[in-house]
């Protein structure tokens, strides 16, 4: 059973998806990664997932060896891809049923990576692999939304080790994302400018939340950080839908994420983390209001009730004392030590 | 330091509160309570916690042994007492001083007992004790919401074993109280009924949510529960503050309480949990469109990056199914095995 139910008193929108309670013991048994276990997600056992959607190959065959990067239907999907969206009342209540795409994005054939060991080459073509599968979701009317987003380690809440991220395609944009949007939009009614660049130039000018950056994006630790070293990535000029770039500038950004994610590494000793892509939420063109950015949170501490029921967080460690110790780890840029098993 | 800081896209608040992050080593040497170590909230400890703000004694002084229960301000506060708000620009930001209080409830003076294993009149102090200290707090004209929780167990994010809540007044009220006082207002106006009340006359009727209730409180399984056997806790009629009801409505609710959480100790095996008081954000007299309710949530799944960036949750439990399992679970009432070691 897949369906989506409303809060009647929030109006945001739950999935319940029975079928992935099974997921963890399914996984248990045939999840061993480093410890020389099996892997689904390595290169020569393409045949233990779904068919591939998207793939960097080498000329090789689909679903066989020679890739660089491979996207699959995720195998204990929360949606289901197929049928038509059929909307239902009972009572107060509102339900929907379950529909939606899900997939993973597998980053690399080498199970010891990880976006901060691989290169920026490679990095580039996991934004890219994210760009292609929303342009090519985007065509399908049914959906809303493109919900792009990194589990990394099990602590943030992967249940596999090997780097992937996924994306989950939605008939509804998510109550977060509307609001995100709406606020930008008033911000933009009331000064004629975006909040975002206002943003980027006060950090750009004071320098004491940046992290590191190039001409052309930078990556940050917000002024408000929920999560201790919460740090968001973004294109410092004025860009409100992620797929809607050029290769040139996702090079760019593949640079100072690849670069954050190694200090990230370093200064905390490989910590889990989550990130996800906020891209606009409209349809078509450009918005002058609203500003892609990738938001990356390192799980350190343990979320409590009063995170929980407020949305209101106490973060333990100063913005600018976090970027303070990112900018001044070193980072050759050389792989560190593989993952540990 | 300690201050609030507003994100300028969203508008909510963070703390940012430095002290809390040496927290957990600070308490690592001390605490070790089930196994034989020591424990600040015990009985015969009273001078390793901040003298108490309010206790149940049998005529024993102050901050002695001989207590029921205490509440005392917490070592480690995320906000602090003294000072007046002082709110300040900084270019597109605004901050404010960390003015709050934040207390912690101890529940029993024996370091095994929890919520489900304490007589029915021990958890009515427990609330009693909420709505002696949020009358209190609310006498304090900078504070304007009350925030009651609690963390029980170590992945619930509880830094301290013994059975404990604690409640944070705040100088704001926080986005997500604000936005559920807006949206049921909202649909009071256009149905001249609670929204809460209406949920209430629809599960009593249909039943496959309910856990358990009696004549004046009821707890369900919410419909769009965002986590697996969510359950709430609601009275029956309509109540707007959890403060202004009388000595046998809090008794009748702590029966309620005390049976769910058995039952859920039963079903789960003494999961841990986080759960929330939500209570009118507004002072003075009762609201017809609010209605308080306590919302507990059983850790039992990780979140992850999509939970995190959007609000929106992905449940494989089907509430029905929640319910119907608590329901089946003998409650004797009597007392489970004692708190694992």
């Amino acid at each position: 059973m897949r369906e989506f139910r409303k809060d009647p008193i929030l109006g945001t929108w739950v999935i319940i998806a029975t079928e992935r309670w099974e997921r963890p013991s399914d996984w248990a048994h045939e999840q061993r990664g480093a410890q020389g276990g099996f892997c689904p997600l390595c290169e020569g056992n393409e045949d233990k997932t779904p068919p591939e959607v998207f793939a960097l190959r080498n000329g090789t065959p689909p679903n066989s060896r020679g890739w660089k990067l491979r996207v699959v239907p995720n195998k204990f999907p929360a949606l289901q891809i197929e049928g038509d969206l059929e909307k239902q009342g009972q009572g107060i209540y509102d339900r929907m049923n379950g529909i939606g795409a899900h997939e993973v994005i597998v980053e690399t054939s080498l199970h010891q990576e990880t976006l901060a060991t691989l290169s920026v080459e490679a990095v580039r073509n996991v934004l890219w692999a994210y760009r292609e599968r929303i342009v090519d979701l985007k065509r399908d009317r049914r959906f809303r939304y493109m919900m792009v987003f990194k589990n990394h380690g099990s602590a943030a809440g992967a249940s596999l080790e090997h780097s992937h991220s996924q994306i989950v395609a939605l008939p509804i944009v998510p109550k977060r994302v509307k609001e995100e949007a709406e606020r930008t939009r008033d911000y933009f009614r009331q000064k004629d400018r975006c909040v975002f660049c206002d943003m980027i130039r006060q950090e750009m000018k004071e320098r004491d939340r940046v992290v590191c950056d190039n001409q052309t994006f930078v990556s940050l630790a917000p002024f408000a950080s929920r999560f201790p070293y919460e740090t968001w990535l973004l294109p410092k000029g004025h860009f409100s839908s992620f797929e809607q770039m050029q290769m040139d500038e996702y090079e760019s950004a593949a640079r100072v994420l690849a670069e954050t994610l190694r200090r990230m590494d370093r200064d905390l000793n490989r910590p889990p983390y989550n990130y996800i892509l906020h891209t606009t939420p409209f349809q078509g063109n450009e918005e002058e209001h609203y500003h892609w950015h990738l938001e990356i949170m390192p799980k350190l501490t343990k979320m409590a009730g009063f995170e929980w029921g407020t949305g209101f967080y106490i973060n333990p460690v100063r913005p600018e004392e976090a970027a303070e110790r990112m900018r001044e780890e070193e980072s050759s840029g050389a792989t560190p030590p593989a993952f540990p098993s």
